[in-house]
């Protein structure tokens, strides 16, 4: 069965959501975070202490949105991939790299600059700046989501998974969901009234 | 014929070199760094101002690693792709998402806070955390490394391609490359002798 390691609402929140919309039998290992610093027995599974960590047989991944396309890709058929051959394909490829790198890496530094460092490392400059960034970026999630319900594919796909726990950050996290145009606000609460999506949401809160 | 839009030395150079080792037909367009600022005409062609930019007939992209995963995919067929029924294509999977999150971003915040901003900006704090980020994140490169030439499949891949430039920039640009072990920096010679990535710096440094 697949093992995945996972810390309330951080990224790893992606493929707990993905198993849960794949209907994927899974075990789940919540861990207090950061669990570098409060679980090290940890760093011996991962060495590099973060999560998501999964394993599924032989197979060892710690990235989140990666995890999720591989789920789709090998453990289907889903409708939440989309194809080589679709039209939305290269959206859809899109997507799946942009939710980590410009949608979430941004809201990681301004968790560490504005709420975990000690007082005298936080920096209201660098929050700031990625804050920025982030509005910045979020232009083309909101131009996306003013002609369609979903990001691509004219369905609900894995890039929704991966875009979505981006935005479900900033509401629940990072703070950054204040300025949401009423698109991408109307999406998030379409997201997250998915039965599969509160599956995960009652799995990371159980403990 | 595909478009490409680039700054030397920036990300945009995965999907350049991908397209060298792939024998595609190009145009490169190339743009002084940052183009947001230099070029103002290139927002009416990527309004978020960022490089790359990829136009392949009704395709645009802006994701460099996902660039060169949607080559793979679609303009192939190439061994620069593994496919999902390949031993690693897990592994494949996670290198690529891996590449720009996890080792481009932190380079990014170094170069930002250490010398793009201006003097009153920069930032050693965040400077040396990043760089430690980066460190910390290399082990898992290094550990690969150390067991074979290339990350996955036993040969050149897109994961190479992918986690190749991230190395790249360490050297010529965030000058994190210091501290790479002796495996990683031949593997990063290995990479810099292939004729694709050399046609492809030739290719950036000709204007």
């Amino acid at each position: 069965m697949i093992q995945l390691y996972h810390c309330a609402r951080a990224r790893s929140f992606r493929p707990l959501w993905m198993l849960e919309e794949m209907g994927l039998p899974y075990q789940l290992h919540l861990l207090p975070f950061p669990p570098r610093a409060l679980r090290k027995d940890y760093l011996g599974i991962n060495p590099l202490g973060t999560v998501p960590y999964m394993v599924d047989g032989a197979v060892r991944m710690s990235e989140s949105t990666g995890i999720c396309h591989y789920l789709a890709e090998t453990h289907g058929p889903t409708d939440l991939r989309i194809a080589p051959g679709e039209p939305d394909y290269a959206s859809y490829v899109n997507w799946l790299f942009f939710s980590d790198a410009t949608l979430t890496f941004p809201q990681a530094i301004v968790l560490r600059y504005g709420q975990f460092e000690a007082p005298e490392r936080k920096s209201a400059q660098v929050t700031e700046d990625y804050a920025q960034f982030f509005r910045g970026r979020m232009r083309t999630v909101t131009a996306a989501l003013a002609e369609r319900d979903f990001l691509c594919g004219g369905r609900f796909t894995t890039a929704d998974v991966a875009i979505g726990y981006a935005l479900h950050l900033a509401e629940v996290w990072s703070g950054l969901s204040g300025d949401f145009a009423p698109e991408v606000a109307a999406y998030l609460e379409r997201l997250r009234a998915r039965p599969a999506f509160q599956r995960a949401i009652a799995a990371e809160t159980k403990s």
